[in-house]
């Protein structure tokens, strides 16, 4: 045996010697070694190719000499020819081992590989999807045995691939006798290899070696949007993305008055189910179209949602979502058949939800865990996904713990008088010039701020059509730095700011960022009912982080990851002047996008990460803001805007505040800020 | 611990000691003893009674004294009063052990309860459903602990039931949060207890505590008939019987021609799945109808049919069983989810068809070998189930065989000029006087003969209408008793037999059975070509049967068991003198009528019978007629009718046949008893 020749594999390092002529695929599989292989060694899908080193390697003791493996094959050049192949390159099936040897797995050979992620600082996805393709040979019927040919076909498996138990649904037995006789016995199956409750099972058949693909979904099904990313299954590939409106929102704006709604009108939960199912299935013929597939190679999909919408989605009715104790149905992670849901994907397709974490705190905040790993973490984070409702995780590798709190839909510029959704003509940034109070401010679908040459032209086409999310927040805390606004909330009048741009507007102020209005545009305004509404969202959401630092024992926290969309434009240091996330160092807050719909998608492209967040949300420490009055308390205190007295010091070291007041004479008695204003005053 | 009470149960013989006070419920859960209980001893359902029986126990070494339990108790005492409850017995969750004592379970508190068969010979089911009841108290939920209803009540199920890994459909999570407030966190849920792919999983629930129980079909599907019985799952008892004619007969009488319908007609197949679903479904309504049930609790369902009417059934195309090599599509067992059967019964309801032993012997058959169990037999049983096609098993405990052999639809009273199907009005039994030649019969719907008083009168509603397969049997047999047939199989004239009931008929006579034309009724003759087809018949029967008992080495069997509906009315002596079944004592021949639907039934009430009968099939020794060339060498020498020459010693003992030939002046060349009479002349 030792005069075998050894053969290391990097980048693994797995190494063991193996007989004269012995294939390196076949080294690699007894090895343990990640080489992908569709047809099992017959030289016809080529995913197993290899790349030889030739020369010394001292770390491996092994000096390679040119003729390690068998010489290049017609196989070989055939594909080469048919397909290319970068030069080096060798097919493992067929390439030999002749003498010691060290083979590097390219990435792209790996069944396991790595989908890197954008972010520096996000860990990697690694490649472990619920459905594989994989070519076998079927034994031909024979009168004197007889089986039928799906248990040749399984037969087949277990002695090619080691399947064991493989089923099927009735739609494969229905294709099955014409497709074995159409591929001459050769067929390439896809196959979902189950979990701890379900078998693999064949998902489709093909005649045949079968050069494609199949596709997952990984969906964040949102209150107001729905997103989904259509990605390779084999590669992990992002092939095509889409969002539509989730068409329930004309039965109610935000969650509770859907459950309202359901509440109200006999069998509006199922109006709504429909609603929602049928916008996703328009949803996912849209993707398909778009990455030109066909729908029917949707074999997998993964669903994140807060509470209401997972229970909607599913034909549960959420009344109990709507009252305490917010019970929900069912919390763990859901394994389900893409028909139970009908949604019109592959007929056998399968459709996992991620667990919910709460009543209140959904598979989407499950999803941002697992995106963003707090429980992975060294320091202590503090993750906040903002929506309609924000989902707030803090913890690090020792603890994590969860709540949710009602911000509204203040913050994707809802309930604003100028406010609208972020989209091209929207005014997404905004400067405020602290002495002249004059605003600069830049429009989505332009790169040029409004005070800079070619801005008019750059926004022909848009127009200026309103503020966004991350707009409103934007000019609140610019017209706070520039004292336009006082601790409590109130805009000065004209003549307490100085500016002109300070209007009345009923028994308060309004400050005027645009006038459209002698070309027929809009006069874009911040009144005093967006800032309440605004001071409202963000004393939510900065109560609900406090209570958890509470909870920790806590006054700071390491660092603040925004999710979201609205997290990914917000800007860090006007969210803390808003005093919407608890003092930080501005460096320390970063953005993480979407990260339930990250977390879908790692959920989608690697099943052993759907069983991690399982374990993750069971040991997350649950905490219900509606019974903690400790919530209630921050809330009250937390709606005035930061000023000097606050405890914000790293705030204070980056801006200065103005210790205005502007002690309106009439209304705004019922606001929050008034109700701060009166306890002080 | 030699101090605690001694508790002996019968019939098992079970024995422990325990502790003073515990119930008897608990011991017996203890000692493993089969002591029922829906309600988990909460004292509601009342499952669990025993009878305590007092005296001195030499054979247990104990004497019971009268206090040996304690006191009768007020739970007791309303059941009693509300339901009655036997003298002598008690409820084993109210009765604790006080000292030694010996405790009898009735056969209805074993959950393992045995369900008798009508017949002596055959074993006995034992009680083993794939669903049971359970009683539950769920936690309420509880804001600081949050998870979901679904997940307390499966955590109830492990705590209360050791019920392990529960899993549910999306169909009881809409429903269970109201069901469980309604039940004040009390529900009884049925349970499917899953197999090796599947785990349990929750298939209905009711608020609180529910009487009733859930219901099964045992479905017979037949190329002519389906026929389904109803059963209790929890008693096992058959609580309705229903059957109707196969919706698929407009596409072909008989298998063969609904294969080539398919092949001829583009969607054939698809016409056809949704004509037998169709039919199924209202059969299922008739039979819940019937048994005044809801159609919702029916929860399981077993099927058992032919290899073509299987494929049907699923949806496959029969195409390839039309042709050599009979591929089936699968072979195994299937457990399927109804509703993927478009079958309505209970929205979850499981299926399962028996497993196909090859491409012409089907889950039927296997039915009749679980029914009939050959490979238990200590001597050598050959089963015949007679249909349009006949499937032949032989064997004993040491090697099982099968075949199937294309009788056609003779049999069943089809492609017989007078036939007709076993219905009121159709002659079933005939005897023929063989000095005078006169015919005397039975008609369905009349126990009286044609020859007795009162006969006109028993069949004055029903009339005669034709001859049933049976008829057909006998009263060719009896001509070939009373010489008016040769071996040959042609019918004399008038002169040869001196009958005037021989009648000439085309180039051949017939039989006269029957003139009721002066009334306007039909005149029933027993023509050559009846005679022929019947040959055709029962020369396919006879010659599975001999290729069998070749195969074994063996010229006689040891018995014979006729199933099926034509088994149950066929009379022994004249299967044998037409030489349907091999030589074999009379009384060895023993009819286990519809033994595919009682092999239905075991699989229904006995889920270890399906593991049972999955193991038998991989076993038996499958033959396929159509590539023995012995079959065909039997065939041919098996179309004539036995005379003394041919080797049926036994038969020979009992009845004395003729040697008659009638050489008749014309035709019949093609028949067989033609081709044969020319080899022999």
């Amino acid at each position: 045996m030792s005069d075998d020749p050894l053969v290391v594999f990097t980048p693994s390092g797995k190494r063991g010697r193996f007989p004269v002529g012995t294939p390196v695929l076949t080294a690699a599989r007894q090895l343990g070694v990640d080489l992908d292989s569709v047809c099992g060694g017959r030289g016809i899908c080529s995913k197993c190719q290899i790349t030889p080193s030739y020369g010394e390697f001292s770390k491996h003791g092994v000096t390679v000499e040119a003729d390690a493996l068998s010489e290049w094959n017609a196989v070989e050049q055939r594909y080469k020819d048919k397909r290319g192949l970068i030069d080096g390159r060798r097919l493992g099936c067929q390439a030999k081992i002749e003498r010691d040897v060290v083979i590097d797995v390219p990435p792209e050979s790996q069944v396991h590989k790595q989908v890197v992620r954008k972010r520096a600082e996000a860990r990697e996805i690694t490649m472990n999807p619920s459905t594989r393709l994989y070519y076998v040979e079927v034994e031909k019927p024979d009168m004197h045995k007889p089986s039928g040919d799906m248990e040749r076909l399984v037969e087949a498996l277990e002695d090619q691939w080691q399947l064991n138990g493989v089923k099927t649904d009735l739609h494969i037995l229905h294709q099955l006798q014409p497709v074995l006789r159409k591929g001459d016995w050769k067929v390439t199956v896809a196959i979902h290899l189950g979990d701890d409750t379900h078998p693999p099972k064949i998902m489709h058949i093909w005649p045949g070696y079968y050069e494609g693909t199949v596709y997952g979904l990984a969906v964040d099904l949102g209150s107001t949007t729905i997103a989904a990313h259509l990605c390779d299954l084999k590669t992990g590939e992002v092939v095509a993305s889409s969002g539509i409106m989730n068409p329930q929102i004309r039965f109610g704006e935000d969650l509770m008055s859907r459950v309202s709604y359901a509440m109200m009108n006999k069998g509006g939960d199922q109006e709504m189910t429909r609603a929602v199912r049928e916008g996703m299935n328009a949803l996912f013929t849209q993707i398909a179209t778009e990455a030109s597939i066909d729908k029917a190679l949707i074999v997998d999909a993964v669903f994140v949602c807060n509470p209401v919408m997972h229970h909607l989605f599913l034909g549960i009715d959420p009344f109990e979502l709507g009252q305490a104790p917010f019970a929900l149905a069912t919390s763990r992670s859901l394994s389900l058949r893409a028909v139970e849901l009908e949604l019109n994907i592959h007929p056998a397709a399968r459709v996992y939800l991620l667990p919910c974490i709460a009543g209140h705190v959904g598979a989407d905040a499950a999803a941002v865990a697992l995106s963003e790993a707090p429980d992975k973490s060294e320091d202590l984070v503090l993750v906040v996904d903002v929506g309609t409702n924000a989902e707030i995780l803090l913890g690090n590798k020792e603890k994590v713990l969860a709540c949710s709190s009602p911000t509204g839909p203040a913050f994707e510029g809802a309930q604003i008088s100028s406010g609208q959704r972020a989209a091209p003509g929207a005014i997404e940034r905004v400067e405020i010039d602290p002495v002249t109070k004059e605003p600069r401010f830049r429009v989505i679908g332009s790169e040029i701020w409004s005070d800079e040459d070619g801005f008019a032209e750059s926004i022909a086409t848009t127009g200026i059509t309103g503020i966004c999310g991350s707009g409103i927040i934007e000019v609140i805390a610019e017209m706070r730095l520039a004292g336009l606004l006082d601790a409590s909330g109130l805009i000065g009048s004209a003549e307490q700011t100085g500016s002109a741009r300070c209007v009345p507007e009923g028994r308060t102020n309004a400050y005027l960022l645009w006038d459209g209005s002698a070309e027929g545009g809009p006069r874009i305004t911040v009144t005093n009912p967006d800032i309440r509404a605004i001071q409202m969202a963000k004393a939510a959401l900065y109560s609900g982080a406090r209570l958890l630092m509470d909870k920790v024992g806590v006054d700071t926290v390491d660092r603040v990851v925004l999710a979201g969309a609205f997290g990914a434009h917000i800007s860090a240091k006007h969210a803390m002047v808003l005093g919407m996330i608890p003092d930080c160092p501005l460096e320390k807050v970063t953005s993480a996008g979407n990260a339930a719909g990250t977390g879908a998608r790692i959920a989608l492209l690697n099943t052993d990460a759907r069983k991690e967040i399982e374990e993750t949300v069971r040991n997350i420490e649950k905490v219900e803001t509606a019974v903690e009055p400790r919530f209630q308390e921050h809330f009250v205190n937390a709606s005035a805007i930061p000023n000097s007295a606050d405890p914000f010091p790293i705030l204070n070291t980056l801006v200065t505040l103005p210790e205005v007041s502007f002690n309106a004479g009439g209304g705004d008695g019922d606001g929050p800020g008034g109700r701060r204003r009166r306890r002080r005053g």
